[in-house]
């Protein structure tokens, strides 16, 4: 290890110190071996004895060296290790020729120089206190300003008291499954898989609840659930709507509801329905996203909650990522107060809509709801054909392969994340191949 | 409420849509009853049936009105509603006249305008696909940065694969505890109380374990726990670094070892230690935050992980969050690759180093350990000391509060979060009142 020269233009303490840590990792030198005295070491690099023992003392409280009074320095032993190898852990956004997937928007008009405003206004304006933990349950400047924006956007009763910021919908549902001790939830069959998956990992299980053409079959939940999971306004992957007697039905039966509405800011035909949470803000805990709105790097989600469920939410957020970072919060503020937030909206909104009536218009087979990012394409042997048309490099989703239970196989289409001619490129590919 | 006339400066339907929908939310028409006809309110309105027909339409599908066909239109039965109240979730984060907190870093330091510029990287150079939902375990463009920062500030064996990005260093403990399926975790007693609740949100029973003059008394770990959480090179709150022999112990072992490595890149007296995790990568999971490094708002935590926990840690964060916020990890990335992290620690690492030196001046009853940002105080009565300084303005710690069994009570008093003045201030009148 002491072939190469020390090099002048280095601190001398240092090179010594790293090329014996290195010869040590390396197993070079085996355990109990014996190192030169300090003194020989420094006269053998011709180097004052001071820089050896700081380097010896480095690696002994390192745990690489052992030190005892009059005896020499010798290697301590290390478990044999497996050299780190790379492994790329599983990364499930892929990114296809043909993108038609159903959860994204189109990322190609997320409002770039908005958001970097809104960043800017955020970085220049923030107390440093604001740079602290912050609030579990969310900074108050987003809540007073988004409590508004969804209750004029979607009808919800919002009070911004209730109003919960969360790292995306996913996280709101785990935060909401342990803030209200939820054991057993009714969940729409088919419903997202990722969703499922979630709701199990926060300790709940999950009890299947067929959906017909008036969404969730209400008469069919078990009375032993402790929370219904529904999205009123927009069923995934079938893209239902409840229907007015199914939705008084559901809140009949007292117990917690958990609306989930992850894209029904998205409705072609007339103003959204208002949020289930409306007619019952004590019992549906209503929980959103920025993922379709926006983009879903952004890891922002929020919820607006039963009076009782604020403490024990906001408890459940700093026990899991203690709070949601602060500047992006306040960025998120600021675009709405603009309205700059208002205007991305009315813009995709009418992109999307002229998307959906191609698709429509392309594949006559294709049905679904008038909201959301997506139609359902009914087949007969779904997994076969998803399996042909992924290795023709699309990018969609299917029906049953978002169901446990039994159900029609169908491929779900969606019509926002390609840019209008890429789309109709697609759409056309995909009918020649069915 | 058709006593006030409609605005004609607004669309009509809206008007009458909004009206009913708020006086059947006020409950002032009781369920079932009739509402006059399509007909009979256009003719009282003055506007068109067809108006009035949408806003039933709509309220229908909302759930308040019932339609029949050849029926009078009735006012659905509602659950009996409080109305929302305001609640204040509890906000653990406090501001205070003597601000001596030992969590929080200096956040009048923190580099506004070098994060700012990173934003703007991020922003205007990120691709469309990575506005998407991200990988869970972290974007590979702060992988890649990260780990070499931690090879050369904190002497972790980083391979950029088995790096992974999280929440905060409370939402990588949790992500560990799940992909590691920890049941029960022996933890240094005392250490902190928050660390505590996160690992048994996530499902770990904690087995405190004393911590003397040479840290974690590892001969006490009983053999019967999945894992073992310290913090080598410097235990919260009592400081203490954990010896030669223990480190060494603690390796022999086997078993998983958590290494929370919180805020060890400010040490003092001569270059950090280097990480436990570099004597057996396969065995110890560095766990460590750029809330002391930068601000905890950030919510930045890291992991640098055995191979076989790399896949499962990547199913966790999936499962709980997804993936954390794409731009900001960026950003992060930038501010390493600028060097400007490197800058930032040196300056603030100097200011800390002279303001743990006015703290022992002025406080000869100090003691605690060579690195980090606080210093501890022994006293008789801790509680009744918290109480009293606290009602004077006083922003503190205590050990006693931090620990689960026995121990000598003491004082935590941050040196790092108050500018000098600010410190010196708070600590001379913390003598006086001791």
């Amino acid at each position: 290890m002491w072939s190469e020269p020390l090099l002048p233009s280095q601190p001398l303490g240092r090179q010594i110190e790293s090329r014996l840590r290195e010869s040590l990792r390396s197993g070079a030198v085996p355990a109990g071996s014996r190192l030169l005295s300090t003194r020989s070491l420094a006269a053998e690099l011709g180097v004052s004895r001071g820089l050896v023992v700081a380097a010896y003392e480095q690696l002994a409280a390192e745990g690489y060296l052992v030190l005892r009074r009059g005896a020499a320095p010798t290697v301590a032993r290390l478990p044999a290790q497996s050299p780190p190898r790379a492994v790329e852990p599983d990364v499930p956004v892929s990114w296809a020729r043909h993108n038609l997937r159903p959860d994204l928007p189109d990322l190609s008009l997320f409002p770039r120089a908005e958001w970097l405003k809104a960043l800017r206004a955020a970085v220049t304006r923030a107390a440093d206190t604001d740079l602290a933990y912050g609030e579990p349950f969310g900074s108050a400047e987003l809540r007073h300003r988004l409590a508004p924006f969804l209750a004029r956007t979607r009808g919800v009763l919002a009070d911004p008291a209730r109003t919960g910021i969360h790292v995306g919908s996913t996280h709101a549902l785990s935060v909401l499954v342990r803030a209200a001790g939820v054991r057993r939830i009714a969940v729409e069959d088919p419903s997202h898989r990722w969703r499922r998956l979630a709701l199990q990992a926060a300790g709940a299980e999950i009890v299947p609840v067929r959906v017909d053409a008036d969404g969730l079959c209400v008469d069919e939940v078990p009375g032993d659930v402790d929370a219904v999971l529904v999205s009123p306004d927009h069923s995934f992957p079938l893209g239902v709507v409840l229907s007015p007697e199914r939705r008084r039905a559901l809140v009949a039966r007292r117990g917690l509801i958990i609306e989930h509405d992850f894209d029904a800011h998205f409705r072609y035909d007339r103003p959204p329905v208002s949020a289930l949470q409306a007619l019952a803000p004590e019992q549906v805990a209503y929980v959103g996203t920025a993922s379709a709105l926006l983009a879903p790097t952004l890891r922002l989600g929020w919820s607006v909650l039963p009076e009782r469920l604020v403490v024990p939410a906001a408890r459940a957020m700093a026990e899991s990522v203690f709070a949601v970072a602060r500047l992006e919060q306040l960025a998120l503020a600021e675009l709405i107060e603009r309205g700059a937030l208002d205007r991305h909206l009315r813009r995709v909104r009418a992109a999307y809509k002229r998307r959906r009536a191609l698709v429509c218009a392309e594949l006559p087979a294709a049905v679904g709801g008038p909201v959301g990012l997506y139609l359902r394409v009914p087949v007969d042997d779904e997994s076969s054909a998803l399996e042909r048309l992924r290795a023709k490099g699309f990018a969609l989703d299917g029906v049953r392969a978002n169901s446990v239970g039994e159900c029609e196989g169908g491929l779900v289409v969606g019509f926002a994340a390609s840019s209008e001619p890429a789309l109709r490129h697609a759409v056309r590919t995909l009918r020649t191949m069915l």
